[in-house]
């Protein structure tokens, strides 16, 4: 069950986009080859991703169907049954990821909210309630989230992870720009804006080098 | 120059942050194998990655100097020499990110902001004047912004970035979970969330398969 890479799994909810927007176009069969010439894939790799979590071979010089795809590719990435979790830092991101209508079409039920600002704390955000963060212990096990979403300040963050760990969560969604420890079984996915910034910034400064700029 | 990977890329940004708290600590040296234990990383990685970017190869048991090699990782990085951007799609995400006050200390400028939303535009969000998409054609090169940050929803993804790089940006950081199709010598960057979630969700019911839950 382990034998996915995580760009491998990055990859399904990409061609799911796609496979629903070919619905949308009343499209019904789609090829390998047109999966990969959309999106920049190898044909062998469109084969065996779909191969993984799909029965739908699809037919010679038909394709496979597309209503299929779709239907295998969201129950594979657990679309239909919804993980629940909550946000521990309800600041400028915290606010845009519970303000994101996109997550319930994913999967995740953003369940409420946690801060330390009193402030925030009573208010609503996004629909969802803003609770005080030593609460978190309480409410976490109450509320049955296994994720905790960390949108918190780096400095903060190993404590607040720990924390929500001591809560009852079994999976963070890590946006702070920190490596987090945490016991073995505990599930880490991290969101580094720096690195992501830094792989983008490197690859520019090799086009504009092209350029003679 | 362009033998740097995507993922290697992405480890300085992590390796800067630790050498900066070290250095807060008032620690001046330290050692490979203490590094690969505290980011969780091999000491053969940490030695190669480090190599590639910084001439100080430390001494016997004292390790490397840690002024220097945020010296160098900061040069590496480009943060002392900021690279201009815009942000278009200045909604919920696209705000979080015009308040993101890390920004400037990565070496990227947000100069402006641009929406198709009339209440929007004319506002200020997080300091940044916001204009309407159409003078992006007019007002990039003046702002001599190479990076253009998309923030606005999928189904307007593709359109603007063509809008962009006719423009004249050279790089896209794309938040929209869309694959773009730009012409070459383009850079793109993805920061997919679907993708992220979708390694979280997997590793996390993978966990739970094995408690037997």
């Amino acid at each position: 069950m382990n034998r996915f890479s995580n760009n491998q799994l990055g990859r399904y909810p990409i061609y799911l986009k796609y496979f629903k927007e070919l619905l949308a176009e009343g499209c019904e069969f789609v090829s390998s080859p047109r999966i990969a010439a959309k999106l920049g894939y190898s044909e062998e790799q469109v084969r065996k991703d779909l191969q993984a979590v799909s029965l739908e071979a699809g037919r010679p010089k038909k394709g496979r169907s597309v209503k299929q795809l779709v239907e295998d590719l969201e129950s594979f990435l657990g679309y239909h049954d919804a993980a629940s979790a909550v946000l521990i830092g309800c600041g400028h991101l915290g606010g845009a990821l519970l303000n994101f209508p996109a997550f319930s079409e994913m999967g995740l039920e953003i369940l409420a909210g946690f801060d330390a600002n009193p402030d925030l704390i009573g208010k609503t955000v996004g629909g969802k309630m803003v609770f005080s963060i030593e609460r978190l212990p309480e409410l976490l096990p109450q509320l049955n989230a296994d994720i905790a979403i960390l949108t918190v300040p780096a400095n903060h963050a190993q404590r607040v992870a720990e924390l929500a760990v001591e809560s009852g969560a079994k999976a963070i969604w890590n946006f702070a720009p920190v490596q987090l420890e945490v016991k073995d079984g505990i599930v880490v996915e991290n969101v580094n804006l720096a690195s992501s910034l830094a792989v983008l910034s490197h690859r520019l400064n090799v086009e504009l080098a092209k350029g003679g700029k």
